[in-house]
């Protein structure tokens, strides 16, 4: 069996999703659908923000987690979970090992966002930090998955991830009804490959976008050339999308099924930060401005159109949600 | 009839405020009930917080000006309203007003926040200006009532918009049931008085509190000495709670059935504006963050209470917002 029939074997699909669904049932809270009378007026378009920013530890993330490490079997819940990441995933294998009382360890950056180190310590976990510029965390997440017997979670390129983060999409649809057009912050992909399996199933003729931070367009790159593109680490304020690389998993959903996948600048998400919090009361971390910033640019194709918008996250410090408010 | 009949007479009760609740349904939004793990594990009790700061033109006022305005006849809705307001309630009447198709003129003090005088304007009412340390801002009101034949809906001291207030708390109880003690934001004691009538009816056993700025406690200093007393406008950043006086018709409201009227500073709003930003991911604006500081202090007495917070409002400017974080 070569790697591309591994891959294929391993493709979740929509009925995966739906599983995930149920295992997250109680556990994840199903954010809500946000609204805004002047974004509509603004931009003529019916917008509908999917919450995620209000999601347990503060992303999506929680959501592919708990649905991975749900399915660990005795053995793996016993030696423990291993995870590397920016931040949230960090906070999310963290949690969720908590709540289903396995050991974990994660692998963070060194220049992660302070909240996010604070919370992930909080929530029981050994932290080991490495140098995002210089290091490679995947090869210290395995090493230690090797040495200790861990189990491996990665943030995003994982069937069970993958799955997982796809029930946000889910419930969009389910809440707000099907949409014209639905913008997805893109990173590795593990939300944008899954939001495309509910997309498929309860909202066919959506026209689904990936959006990456313009300095990282690495996604972009991937879709224009048919394969996954490496860059290096992207220096960007959307510190949840400095991903290097598309996944084996999430790559193939994401190349068969999205529209396109667009860029927005730093100064586009801290305009609409900016809106998200004087407009609707809102605190959303750069990353999870990804999708608004590119709708908003599109505005004129959008017109009359029922839009989603998925706000990934709202983990940010206070100091520097205030100097990007302030600036 | 002496001036207390006259009061006694107009003064509003729980039915008025069912009665203002289906006046505003539909209209108004019923706005969630937050709650926070984090918080209630931190302080030993079960916190729900009212989120006002989500309600349309983003605070409580609206509640109270489109009661209020619903019931005037048809001479007052064609030769319009007057108002005077630091902020939301002119934001409020303003909205109302367009609601209802009746024409709006709103008085605001020099140094009221660009985005609360901005909104104001958007929804199309004409804005006079005045100074809020040297003018008399419910003499402007008047004079402009009498020489325009316009209806004067003040902020807080009349019993429609006490009643409409009163609708927010109404739903508070409805939705997380009954409390065992319940923070409210006091300026001109609108909200508060609206409360308690709510409290009485729902939550007979709910000990009501009303908090000030610390820099402006005539509402603790009348209800220590049985009668309103007046201060100078209090420099705080809590710009919806710098009134001079409780009213006519919220005073006595208050008197009889407040637990007692606390305070809170300048740095103890900062610090909640913050715990809502990066905990529960909200913005919720100085005036709005009384309630919860005067929690916040009293955390020892409250341990394994059901403890009710009202936010009162959200809109703060976002370079203000972001020098509060970043503080």
């Amino acid at each position: 069996m070569d790697r591309t029939d591994h891959v294929a074997a391993d493709s979740p699909t929509y009925e995966d999703v739906v599983r995930a669904h149920q295992r997250i049932g109680g556990v994840a809270h199903r954010t809500p659908v946000l609204t805004s009378r002047l974004t509509d007026e603004e931009l003529g378009a019916r917008f509908f923000f999917k919450a995620e920013n209000l999601q347990r530890m503060g992303a999506f993330k929680f959501r592919g987690a708990y649905n991975a490490l749900a399915q660990f079997d005795e053995r793996q819940r016993r030696d423990g979970v291993v995870a590397y990441s920016s931040g949230n995933h960090a906070q999310a294998v963290a949690l969720s090992a908590r709540l289903l009382g396995i050991p974990a360890t994660i692998v963070m950056p060194h220049d992660a966002p302070a909240a996010k180190v604070a919370a992930t310590r909080g929530y029981g976990a050994e932290i080991v930090v490495y140098d995002r510029y210089t290091e490679d965390r995947e090869a210290i997440g395995r090493a230690l998955a090797d040495e200790r017997g861990l189990t491996l979670i990665p943030p995003y390129d994982h069937p069970h991830v993958m799955a997982g983060q796809g029930t946000a999409a889910k419930e969009l649809f389910e809440d707000a009804g099907e949409l014209d057009a639905l913008f997805v912050p893109l990173g590795g992909g593990g939300l944008l490959s899954g939001t495309l399996l509910s997309a498929e199933a309860l909202s066919p003729g959506c026209a689904v976008y990936g959006v990456e931070p313009e300095a990282g367009n690495d996604g972009q790159q991937s879709l224009r050339k048919g394969e996954i593109v490496h860059i290096d680490t992207p220096r960007t304020i959307a510190d949840g999308a400095q991903t290097q690389h598309l996944g084996q998993h999430t790559f193939p959903v994401i190349r068969e099924r999205v529209r396109d996948v667009l860029t927005a600048t730093d100064e586009q998400l801290i305009e609409c930060l900016r809106l998200f919090a004087s407009r609707m009361k809102t605190v959303v971390e750069p990353t999870g401005c990804l999708g608004f910033a590119a709708a908003r640019e599109r505005a004129a194709e959008l017109r009359g159109l029922r839009v989603g918008v998925i706000l990934s996250g709202g983990n940010v410090d206070p100091s520097r949600l205030g100097a990007f408010l302030a600036s």
